[in-house]
């Protein structure tokens, strides 16, 4: 699969893999000055891609170019499926502030730099396989989550050095008994914020409980679509401040992103915690609507 | 002089600008996953060479991947002077952690990407001119330093929407009036952190104080030579944590980086600071060291 040749989309044009280049002079490059979204294509169509296009919408209101963002960028995101005769695919949308003036300040004429950029990825859904072959092991890592005061954190940038930094903790403290596959990262007063790459998710006494909007996160659009499954379902779903003790004492413990979905945790701290019913039973619900079709516009 | 055709080097070789670029994989543009400096030509030659080299390899060490970076980097640089028949310019090196496999975890397999831009810039020194026309007008803004747990301050990465963010804060509250034009960004703890893109310095009582590498400083490579300077001419240099008010209060202020060099500051959120005597001998001490070839490998 890594040998085939893919074609990206680049300003506007389809491109071979390896002839799908920026300036170095763009921002995107220079200054990570650039947004960008996970998505993922199930049957050819892009999961909750309102969800998606909304939150790209939102960076880019942060960063102060969003009146420049054009409005075909579905119309890029199939084009590039259907150019790679994808169907099932890992697709990365990125809109960079572009070549401008030599000046950190951006100028306030921005012409932007909108990339595609595709991957086959296995089916999900009822039928599907999971991209992951194991649960989760997660660990408890010194880097903080980025306070929201430097860079709100809602935003999804090119500014990724912070999960970086987390999951290269991971890299340097794995021996060839153990190593962890996703980074637990806290608020810098100490509570549960998420995963480099994912939200987190346990549950204790029956009830459903993620970190609130409060805790520096990225609100997920698969953590979105699970807290709506388990509202549907009548469970108690609470968005909280929680402690890194709380989440290895759960009856039950998920991290969900885009590609995952929902990946149980196996442990935290090596602190076994595993899955359970409700994570089994939102797992299937969630396999569900992605057979069905007409959720992908919700 | 920006219709120039510069010739930039990119990886190993050297390119027409037009046609400087690096994939829209390399982790460089996707996350920001790069080193940065920014390098001042005087008379062809880079001013302190050594010491930007330093911080870079530093900074390349808290990335993991300081081992693959090439060893031939001010080679590079002198080439790219040389084949734009530059003497005095501006010069950005960058060293991106290249394109990797499409996860976000780093692979310990790095083929770094090397940039090297110029530009040409005013000459320094004492026959020179400077590259800003006025003094500084600073302005206090709400975006905090990104604290160091979350990604080390003194590694000068291409993560730079902190300080973009601060510059955004100028441009939103700028009038016909009145426009600033550097931040000052504070530590999470209130304390003076530094400009956007600059150290801050200033004079209280014949004191020259300057915010302490403890307050999320990128520790400049200019802030160094004005200390030693300052130490050389017998006068108190105290590093430390300062508030706002502080500056405010100064007899003289200015900033330090490497284009501006030293910069005194007019006012800080509208109230007057200005120059004096510690500012002009500095700054004249300043110029005389930019002559002083020998200098630029100390």
């Amino acid at each position: 699969m890594s040998d085939r040749e893919y074609q990206y989309h680049v300003d506007g044009d389809l491109v071979p893999a390896a002839d799908a280049t920026v300036s170095v002079r763009d921002r995107g490059f220079m200054y990570g000055d650039a947004a960008f979204e996970t998505l993922r294509a199930y049957g050819g169509t892009v999961f909750r891609w309102p969800a998606h296009e909304a939150r790209l919408r939102r960076t880019c209101e942060t960063l102060g170019f969003a009146e420049a963002v054009p409005g075909d960028l579905r119309d890029r995101v199939q084009e590039t499926l259907r150019a790679n005769d994808l169907e099932d695919a890992y697709v990365r949308l990125s809109v960079s502030r572009g070549v401008q003036p030599g000046k950190l300040t951006p100028d306030p004429d921005v012409d932007p730099t909108v990339v595609v950029i595709v991957k086959e990825l296995p089916r999900g859904g009822v039928q599907g396989t999971t991209p992951w072959d194991d649960h989760a092991v997660v660990q408890t890592v010194k880097t903080r989550r980025t306070p929201s005061e430097a860079v709100p954190a809602d935003a999804k940038t090119h500014n990724y050095l912070n999960g970086i930094r987390a999951r290269l903790e991971l890299r340097r403290a794995a021996t060839d008994e153990f190593a962890a596959d996703e980074a637990l990262i806290r608020t810098t007063d100490g509570a549960i914020a998420e995963g480099a790459t994912s939200n987190v998710f346990f549950v204790d006494g029956g009830v459903l409980k993620t970190p609130s909007d409060d805790c520096d996160i990225l609100p997920g659009v698969t953590r979105d679509a699970v807290v709506e499954l388990a509202q549907n379902e009548d469970f108690q779903v609470e968005a909280g401040r929680y402690e890194v003790g709380d989440l290895r004492d759960a009856d039950e413990a998920f991290l969900t992103n885009t590609t995952w979905e929902i990946r149980p945790i196996a442990s935290v701290d090596g602190i076994e915690v595993g899955t359970g019913p409700m994570t089994k039973l939102l797992s299937r619900l969630f396999d569900e609507r992605v057979e069905q079709r007409h959720y992908v516009d919700e």
